[in-house]
């Protein structure tokens, strides 16, 4: 082919709609392909109306969404959040979480009514978190300025997570509170041909007396 | 739990991470497990040029992107696009393609130097997709008033490609113009086991003497 036309090994879309590809392709789990589908939709599927929501709802995101104060879940218009907010709930449990995700979790599954502690993270030397870095003094805190009789240790059993329930559970010994752990073991409703030795290995750990 | 504290059936994000979540949930393939991350993602990894960029794309899009008015291709910043601008490719060659992304991947390949034509979609009796609803008159104009020599038909292979094309060769069987479709067979380097029986019949159907 020698007529001098300009070969195009990669061509790329007009520069916009390249970009927003591009954009889309900063998000885990979203490659090529997916960022060019999406970026099209964009394009030929969303209304003005739902571009101009979308829009917006990306700029105003981190302006209107703050940490809670008390607790770090998050919180839009109100220094603390819904859940803190709530002077109904049992104000002598705490739940300590990882994070915001897993606080929804435990929420929606309504089995849980007292308050709750986001950390933001867990202890782990090898990709340079150390206690300091995450919410434990604040939680501290609150252990010494408020009436806490429970502190429910929910983080996941992960060696990291392990690691940082002992951390908090050694510094909580100076107080007059009792710290409790979430239970490991089989999850309901899984086939027990699919599960992993480790989760078997706390199962058989956790066993309790029926009888 | 008697303690007339809010229940949380369905506890939802603060309004604006809500709002963006419900958001991305307008695009296909993305659930709600899905949203809930990109939303995070959002909120906690994206940094705000970042945010400033994806959402002024966003913004942006419709107003910077047409279609140009030749081929129907994507362009910006011109009526044309830059293929339709190269006045170094065969002009007596227009390939013809359902959509965009198909154009892209034919460009791509760099298999062709003519130009394109975009119909924009297929003939679809059930999804009430008329010969008029797709770009079929304006590809007659480009034969009537310029000088090509060959019309390639490079629409998918199922009942609306087949149709579309059949439709748009008896239009053209008026014309003192080559019509040519790309080849149906088996794709290269897919392992012959996973060949579904349509595809297999299209490639006997399609074989070419060697010798």
């Amino acid at each position: 082919m020698d007529k001098g036309y300009q070969v195009y090994f990669n061509m790329k879309y007009p520069q916009t709609l390249e970009q927003l590809k591009e954009c889309f392709k900063l998000f885990p789990g979203i490659g090529e392909k997916n960022a060019e589908r999406l970026a099209l939709f964009s394009l030929y599927d969303l209304d003005d109306e739902q571009i101009k929501i979308f829009s917006n709802n990306l700029t105003k995101l981190k302006k209107n969404i703050k940490k809670c104060k008390i607790c770090n879940n998050l919180t839009e218009d109100n220094d603390i959040c819904t859940i803190c907010d709530d002077k109904n709930r049992d104000k002598e449990v705490i739940c300590v979480v990882e994070n915001v995700k897993n606080l929804m979790s435990f929420e929606n599954a309504n089995v849980f009514n007292g308050y709750y502690h986001v950390l933001g993270g867990l202890i782990s030397p090898l990709d340079g978190i150390s206690p300091n870095d995450i919410n434990i003094n604040q939680l501290i805190n609150r252990i010494e300025n408020e009436n806490i009789k429970e502190v429910i240790l929910a983080l996941n059993s992960s060696v990291e997570g392990e690691t940082t329930s002992l951390y908090i559970s050694k510094l909580l010994d100076n107080f007059d509170v009792s710290v409790t752990k979430i239970a490991s073991g089989i999850p309901v409703d899984v086939d027990m041909d699919y599960l992993d030795p480790m989760t078997i290995q706390k199962a058989m750990e956790g066993r309790n007396k029926i009888s």
